[in-house]
């Protein structure tokens, strides 16, 4: 495909693939599309440990890294804080009712899970995602983008002097419009149905919108992202002007992904309306599949409510590695704790594939929708 | 184009147009599309009085009637019931927060403004829907639609007798199951982005979910609902498998509307997220423009919250026709409360055009958008 999206990543179909592993970044790359690897956990050293097994498997096809950078969090202004520190400040109710919901299901958390916080930055730390994308840098990455917000002008001169394109997410059009006159290269106009953080404009109204506001200032790319599990809906995204697709959940359906066997059967199992958009997970709105967890934070009467990023994510992640665990070691009740972040879209996944597998799916779906179109037409 | 559904309707451009108002109806139908008038505030006298006028300026060009009857009412086997009688049946807390909140805009509904309700049935009257569907078939109708939920038997009945195909609206895939297994003939699928009533998931993950599910089942046309407002997303929804649009916020923003200027003026200012789904207007969630009024009624510590349909109307309609008249009389507050039910694709409407000029520009945005499709790939 000829255009200026496909000439700044080196690649020939649009279709961009967010993922937490390296092994579907890599698939991707391989198999025609653009890996991105989701490095927001990441320090220097473990992002340099994967882009080198990246490197090592990605027969020199181009691939990106994304970051998340909150342009507010709770913990603003506070200079460099550490996990163990946030741990300390975590109110009584909101450790409690995790403990609770986690011992009403028998799941237990080990001893040394606190371990983990000891020598760690806050989670979404700044200044850990800028070294983290510095150390990046010692690898050939063709994008760097920044999940949440406006990048940091750090994030968009380091794009600038190593000449790679910096690419930024908007769930809204006046948003899309800040990240352009911020200097950003690409924008990811990412719908409401999306998994993980989004706003509350669908897809398919945000899009149109979003490519006619940022063409009115100047000729920047933009990717639909929000819901797209196949060729056929990156072809209608591209029918309404976007210059690719930028995609997240489908890649949690297939062998390579980070997600558990449990997870990923529940995703087969789900309907659209199970990918819920809740706050109780990371303290910001993001959609992710229904569960007992999230209906217990979201519906109990006894539920104390979210907590502001990044504190929420520290009650959330170790409990919910814990039920994880337990419901891989057949603790149903544990199972129905399951949850992830994940997009409407999930209604649409009928098996587990290989990501090379989904790509190839992606190029046949695309092809078939554009010839449903000149059919109609009669051509 | 050439298509089952449009043999069905006997059209060639698979444009459908939702409207109150006769003039869109005609205007839509003349201009290559298919109007289709949203009756459900309609009786059998009125319904022939509207249809008549349509046929006089339609120039034999086929369109529609829909109406809505609802699945569930609050008011469900209690038979007839009159307007009149379900008013006394509102309890005083809401009939005064409404007052409240007129009161303090300055605005007054007038004294004869409840006689409308002498000799009305109920809102949503079931019965009253189907003495009106009999009345629209002396006239020349292509198509009968209930907009929410199964039809009943006796409509699907009406549409084999006059060999007239029966559509219906489904919000999720498993709704939409339901209405083929009924004998719906068209299925619409109408994402979370609609304006009026409307479910959880997008448009752009409902279409293929439904086109999917419904192909299991028979060959049923399936049409694209909510938040379109343009050819190339109509094009995009097709690219996807939908047989063509339905659309309704679109219309609102013409001058053959039944809208008033000052609701217009409000369109084209709005963003998508100020189109907000929230059940206090009719009882059930249903997207409309956020307002001072919605607001107080969603958010206010005071706020009764919403009565169960059909109550919710009968305090909310007298009410917002009154703001409406204020509001054109220069009353700014009244202004700022003025609501009318309109999508989140209200963001992409910039100025008041023609019902016929809309159509033109449906035919050529989704000419542009095949186009499109078909340079990326180089043909």
């Amino acid at each position: 495909m000829a255009s200026k999206l496909c000439e700044m990543l080196g690649i020939e179909f649009p279709l961009l693939a967010f993922s937490h592993c390296r092994d579907v970044v890599a698939a991707v790359s391989r198999a025609g599309g653009f890996g991105v690897l989701g490095a927001t956990a990441h320090t220097p050293e473990s992002v340099r440990e994967e882009l080198k097994w990246i490197d090592d498997h990605v027969d020199g096809k181009p691939y990106g890294i994304d970051v998340l950078v909150p342009e507010n969090l709770a913990t603003r202004g506070e200079g460099s804080v550490s996990a163990a520190a946030l741990v300390r400040r975590i109110p009584a109710a909101h450790r409690e009712f995790a403990e609770h919901l986690l011992a009403g299901a028998g799941v237990t958390i080990p001893d040394d899970a606190s371990d983990r916080y000891r020598n760690r930055a806050q989670p979404f730390d700044p200044d850990t995602a800028l070294r983290t994308l510095e150390a990046a840098f010692e690898h050939p990455i063709r994008l760097i983008a920044n999940a949440l917000g406006v990048p940091p002008p750090e994030m968009i001169a380091m794009g600038r002097k190593h000449n790679v394109p910096v690419a930024a997410l908007a769930g809204a059009r006046e948003h899309a419009v800040r990240l352009v006159e911020a200097g950003v290269d690409i924008i990811v106009a990412q719908g409401t149905e999306a998994g993980g953080h989004c706003g509350e404009v669908s897809t398919l109204v945000l899009v149109p919108e979003v490519v006619r506001a940022v063409r009115a200032i100047r000729d920047v790319p933009v990717l639909a992202a929000g819901g797209i599990m196949t060729g056929e809906q990156m072809a209608a995204c591209m029918a309404m002007g976007a210059a690719g697709a930028w995609t997240g959940s489908v890649w949690l359906a297939t062998p390579e992904s980070e997600t558990s066997p449990v997870f990923r059967e529940k995703m087969v199992a789900a309907r659209s309306r199970d990918a819920v958009r809740v706050r109780s997970r990371t303290g910001k709105p993001a959609r992710q599949l229904r569960s007992t967890w999230t209906d217990a934070w979201e519906n109990s009467p006894d539920s104390p409510g979210a907590l502001p990023m990044p504190f929420m994510s520290l009650v959330s992640e170790k409990s919910l590695r814990a039920v994880d665990r337990a419901a891989e070691n057949g603790n149903d009740q544990a199972r129905d704790m399951v949850t992830y972040f994940v997009g409407q879209g999930v209604g649409l996944i009928e098996d587990v594939r290989s990501a090379g597998q989904v790509v190839q799916d992606f190029k046949e779906g695309y092809l078939e929708a554009v010839e449903r179109m000149n059919a109609l037409l009669g051509d």
